[in-house]
């Protein structure tokens, strides 16, 4: 059987299997996660790791060398902030083609030094060899002061939330890839929400503080991720087309598309979260950014995922967001997975 | 300039200034040693990552998919090692072409596991993308209980050891590479020392309990190495051909080269290390691996190494071990680098 038969969540599962012969009973959060987490005598220790690999996460001509090095952090942050960690020293493993200026590659480095610097990450090491093209892979550590948030904690009751605002990253590749002209903030917005996001390390941590104990960060797509959650919490899950916080710049420049690119277009790196009603109003008043509750966690088939529109009548989802190894994807930029 | 002219070091060199702004103070090792340490509260934490890229560090053609899962994880663990460290927990990030088979892919994680149930470490998570090649990075981290070794405790007057026997895997690649027909037993293990190695990590762990301060493990090959250990003692080293403990089945398999096999050869993953005459007494008593004391660190040009013959005489070393991006190996298959 070919990898791109089985698809890349298959391919997880199956080597999630595989891996589970080796893991000891200390480790608090292992594969299938945002991240690995376990437990010293002090404090949780987290650990992640996610690569961008040229021609596959991105492509030289649209994105810069120092958008790269950000982008690179940035992914595996966003993994530390779905658990409500501090991210604490990244590990940077760099395959390069020989030919590759150096000039690029500082860039490449201060891109991921400025991330890093905002949140106190230490780059703490790691390894550079040639390689016929660019590879990026990036681990992370972290700790976490109280209890973790994890992708398996969602209850029926619950309500469901996202920081921030969705489909501009989706927009902003659509953008690059088919040279869509807009006008200039519309442009440079779409632009950096693509190749710049910005991780909720912030928002992961009071989310956890607050008492919400199921999280996930939105890498492949809204109803994607959701799905995942919803799908290792053994819940299922309803949300309202109308409560969707499309991205203003996408509703605009995207008529179309919009709610498509919000639910599916994939990283946008916001938090989709789930909470009681009562740990919900505590959050609001608690976080620095915007917060949208779009529908609820409910008994369902496990990973049942059913977007709803003003009358709660069931709407098709036209594609459920990124998945690497599936034969449809394969003429698309991809995201970063699991 | 390109990163071909620069080469791998001077790369590396120029990159630890950059990641310098982003680091803390609790951060005890960094980039430049064999991997990251840092303390919390209870234990020295450790984090290092190394990749393997194919066509770069491996072909398909004479690896199995088995041998590199292990490999992978291998050359990892041989870095914990060489910081006297015990590995804990691997994160695995996968880059794989979509017609890979899924056997393969599950053969790669049985590798991977063998080596990581040996060694009581748990592979706890990772990240699986489309690629057009193979790359498989890995990061373990793990901790240490005492002091750890590190590049920079070598002082002049040290006797310089390395474990076990040299050259095997350089010539282990030059068989595989050139097509090479030796007797079964020669080509098993020759096959063996390059594509399944076996990390010291035992023996590292009883160089750090037993007083042992400055240790690298042999990657590149053991002059390039040795320099690196020097350089960052601010020391130089002087080394007896007669005491270098080649491999007997590359001294009878390759009488011309097995001294450069061993010098230059790379990848044997045994560990160098420095310690005065009553500390190398005492590790002598307790390493369950063959050692050999080859030399001793000098008061010299910080990096210099001079390997001296039985008179004393000083014999020129052909070829300095693997560096990435130097133009004199492009033809060749390459080893993990710092």
């Amino acid at each position: 059987m070919k990898a791109s038969e089985l698809g890349e969540f298959g391919l997880i599962e199956l080597l999630a299997e595989i891996v589970a012969k080796s893991r000891g009973e200390a480790l608090l959060v292992d594969i299938g996660d945002d991240a690995a987490a376990w437990r010293t005598e002090a404090a949780i220790q987290l650990a992640t790791t996610d690569a961008l690999i040229q021609d596959v996460h991105f492509t030289l001509s649209t994105i810069t060398w120092r958008e790269l090095g950000w982008k690179a952090l940035a992914v595996n942050l966003s993994d530390i902030a779905a658990m409500g960690g501090v991210p604490k020293y990244a590990l940077v493993s760099l395959g390069l083609p020989g030919d590759t200026e150096v000039e690029h590659v500082t860039q490449l480095y201060d891109g991921m030094v400025e991330l890093a610097r905002r949140y106190d990450v230490a780059i703490a090491g790691g390894n550079i060899a040639v390689a016929p093209l660019v590879v990026l892979s990036l681990a992370v550590t972290g700790s976490a002061p109280s209890d973790v948030l994890t992708r398996s904690a969602a209850a029926p009751g619950d309500q469901i939330a996202v920081t921030g605002y969705l489909g501009a990253s989706g927009a902003g590749l659509a953008m690059l890839k088919k040279g869509l002209q807009f006008d200039e903030e519309t442009t440079t917005r779409l632009r950096e929400a693509h190749l710049k996001p910005q991780p909720r390390i912030v928002e992961g941590q009071i989310l956890a503080r607050t008492g919400v104990r199921a999280a996930i960060d939105l890498s492949d797509g809204l109803v994607s991720d959701l799905a995942k959650l919803c799908k290792a919490s053994g819940v299922g899950a309803e949300i309202r087309a109308e409560r969707i916080p499309i991205h203003p710049l996408v509703s605009a420049a995207f008529e179309q598309d919009c709610l498509n690119l919000a639910l599916s277009g994939g990283e946008d790196y916001e938090l989709l979260f789930t909470g009681r009603v009562e740990v919900m109003d505590r959050v609001k008043g608690l976080m620095p950014c915007p917060l949208s509750v779009i529908g609820e966690i409910v008994n369902e088939e496990p990973g049942r995922v059913r977007l709803l529109d003003e009358q709660g009548k069931e709407i098709g989802v036209e594609r459920e967001g990124w998945e690497h190894f599936t034969p449809r994807n394969d003429d698309e930029l991809s995201k970063p997975s699991y």
